[in-house]
């Protein structure tokens, strides 16, 4: 399976308020009685991880935080991402609050390839931190996308966690950039908000023929999920489409049903419901079979948007893998379509498409 | 089964990219290595209509294309139309790109009488290009719509695709009317897209006694699906129930749990999934079953807002007829309801609903 | 099971046209031809209500209503308010058309403690008609809620009905708190819709240590559905959050899953699905599974926010506990969480929630 969108995996032991804090999106454990292990997710986890770390599934929290600390996080790490069974991984590098495992480093836990997503706001505020004039921002930012390494094969927005996603469909003027990137550039810590430059950052990444992952839908509470909304992108995934640019909407609940409506759509629109996935346990298959039901099956791709933890990458994998696989069967067994359908959009959906829209090579 | 709302169907052959271009809302048959045979609809299709065909069903899309063009345009027509098992068709006579077959063609092949749903904004634009002065468009629209044949049972507004849901209640005044009018008038090929006009069309067939059909939710890329919610529609529906015209929500997806609540708070709104139906396939009962969470079993319909392709007929209708046996069966097992009552309500859903907003008779 | 959100039974006999217009939130019972009965709701009550009147299971409406008679509105009362199995009550007081009985009279009928929750509009229009000054308005507002009996546990916004959800975070200033007054008191019947003051009132029931519940989602015509989306109260759920004070986001159908987000995320939020449950009948485990997607087992509380009718107390309570105990019994099979896991997250989805938030005794 291709993980066409994570983040890198966390190096170091954790204690307990810091493994549930990284468990959810939301910023802190809870409060007094409510434990994040008490939800979907947390039972999911419970379910599939502790076996990887040889103990009996739904082993208490305690001693699963007890083992976990016991074989320390380097072989945690390597057991999980080996666990989860992938090809490749995209892995978005834009996102380091603390210190993480480069592509590299995670490839070689995962066993598999690990491409990168080059992260367009970083770009532009590690620009704009460097000092350069206004005027010369656009071409800086152009430039150091031009001079991406081979391991880059895709582009990041997120746009929804700062303007939101209504952005106009056309390139917005050399004039208008700079005036943008002034602005930005006056900040003591330059933080990419304005709907003018995540839109030109878009479209740079357009006119260096990578494929565009716009982060939708839900995400930890900084995201205003109003701003979320994928119909909001409407005109800029028009426009993307007439440029032949594949626009990937990541992510997606709750509103992954106007996704794989713009999936169906479009003809450069293609859907993933990672982190809802693994956040939605359980309730995998649910999410899944609404994600399945507008969206072409050569449009959806798995990602596990997995960040930090080492758990999250094969807890995405084994719910997206189980979920993917009981529709299918489902439909077989109803008659839906025949089971030799059945193998071959499945393998669409956990890498065909990823291999097609990424130009990744096939494993081995 | 009453079709409440369909289109007319196309009396020429298709190769596999205009059969493909008509199986989906998209406007092209996907990027390379994306075929829409690989979606819901397109199993569906594959599933259902090749026996139709003489074909076992599951038949690859080359071969089932292939029997399609052997045995001709109208003999296909022919079959899926009988195939559908309806008792009558209202058709919307306002939207023909090409040639289609005419009510009366269509109700020929599918052995049923077919009414005329008028499209408001093709006769206010026909008026326009007809060059009367603009005091004088709002009367002549009305005589237009006065001067309707028998067959004539409903109206449809395409707000949606244009200015949006988002409508007044108050009839426009016929000054702004007037102005608007003019507006129209002044286009080379005038093309309604003004609130007011819509509303002022709306407005006149609720005058002449007419139950109105509004587009709402999922349709091709021209739909801003954001200006499709049915809640933007409140006002309008208000003022509608105070005139008690019955105000019909076509489509829905994936909008129909809004559409369900306002069938339920408003005695004037029903609510159907076509369109919808045939696109989610396999889905189409998880649908109709969300569709029928709060909207009272006499407010729902079936229609299935097939266009130009004939097996979309026969597809709607199977996959509504199961879908809803399905639900009512499955309530029956767990004693949710008798059997008699499963009956009675699906027989109001199937047909006895339209029959009586349409006010059209029983077949036989 | 902890009722943590419904309103008094009404004491008095009803006719079809009565009952039918209490059973669901339209106005009226429908159109010709279109009984409230033929519903989600309708088929759940024939099921689940007749037993309780003695009755067979899917007794025709008819009789069902002439048992009603027969036994009396106080022995109607009576019986379903027993067979509801509540440990607790909490009784929105604010609410009342007509006379209903009072939180003490609804605790005998049910057998358990009632408490009360203080609906923050009420107190503030009762202020503005009894006729104080402008500038004394606000300390009017804090003193009464400061003079609460101890028998007020909550607070409840009903800001979704009258200028929607989207209010700011932040405290008003005392001089927009005036001016907002003076409008008020200025008008003939005093009638709170205006942002700053359901915002002041909102934080008055924080300054007073009150959770305070809100309106959201689904409800009767009055309520614009679009200004009831849960997400238009980001910024005020965050500042509630930084002060400590429990936000409860009620009914919130169709909007469920950006509520379980919201409860997810944000430390102080907490949702159930009142109303739809018994709206939506054989439908609510679809409900509630969707539900506890994301939001954590101890963020989701049960309510009914039955109204008037007797059988909505007994509804929502029976719809509700099946509806759970089928999710868990059906994880349980399927190796998603152990039995012991599954009965300790269900007791706290009854009642243990409600009452750590509310600070109720357990009983006995």
């Amino acid at each position: 399976m291709a993980d066409h969108h994570c983040h890198g995996v966390l190096d170091r032991e954790l204690d307990r308020a810091g493994f549930e804090a990284l468990l959810t999106e939301a910023e802190t454990g809870g409060p007094p009685g409510v434990s994040p292990f008490d939800s979907q997710i947390g039972f999911a986890l419970r379910r599939w991880c502790p076996p990887v770390l040889d103990l009996d599934a739904h082993a208490a929290p305690d001693d699963y935080l007890a083992r976990r600390a016991e074989l320390g996080a380097a072989e945690v790490n390597r057991r999980f991402l080996a666990a989860a069974g992938l090809e490749s991984l995209c892995v978005d590098t834009g996102y380091t609050p603390e210190a993480i495992l480069d592509p590299p480093g995670l490839g070689r836990l995962a066993g598999a390839p690990a491409y990168e997503i080059v992260r367009l706001e970083t770009v532009a505020e590690r620009v704009a931190a460097d000092g350069v004039d206004a005027a010369r921002f656009a071409d800086e930012v152009r430039s150091r996308l031009a001079a991406r390494g081979p391991s880059v094969v895709g582009a990041k927005s997120i746009a929804a966690y700062r303007a939101g996603l209504e952005m106009a469909g056309e390139r917005p003027s050399a004039a208008r950039v700079a005036e943008a990137a002034g602005r930005l550039m006056r900040q003591d810590a330059p933080r990419v908000h304005d709907e003018v430059l995540h839109r030109f950052l878009v479209w740079c990444a357009s006119d260096a023929g990578l494929p565009v992952q716009f982060h939708v839908g839900l995400g930890d509470v900084d995201a205003d999920l109003r701003r979320g909304d994928p119909l909001l992108l409407l005109d800029l995934l028009r426009a993307l489409a007439d440029a032949g640019t594949p626009a990937m909407l990541l992510h997606n609940y709750p509103f992954h049903r106007r996704a794989g409506y713009l999936a169906q759509v479009l003809p450069n629109v293609y859907v993933d419901a990672g982190l809802a996935t693994h956040n939605l346990g359980h309730r995998a298959p649910a999410l899944l079979a609404e994600l399945l039901e507008l969206a072409p099956f050569g449009k959806v791709l798995y990602s596990s948007d997995a960040f930090g933890l080492a758990e999250l990458y094969h807890l995405g994998a084994v719910l997206f893998r189980r979920g993917l696989a009981g529709i299918m069967e489902e439909g077989v067994r109803d008659g839906a379509w025949t089971a030799a359908d059945a193998d071959r959009v499945a393998a669409l959906v956990a890498s065909g498409n990823a291999r097609r829209v990424y130009g990744l090579p096939a494993p081995g």
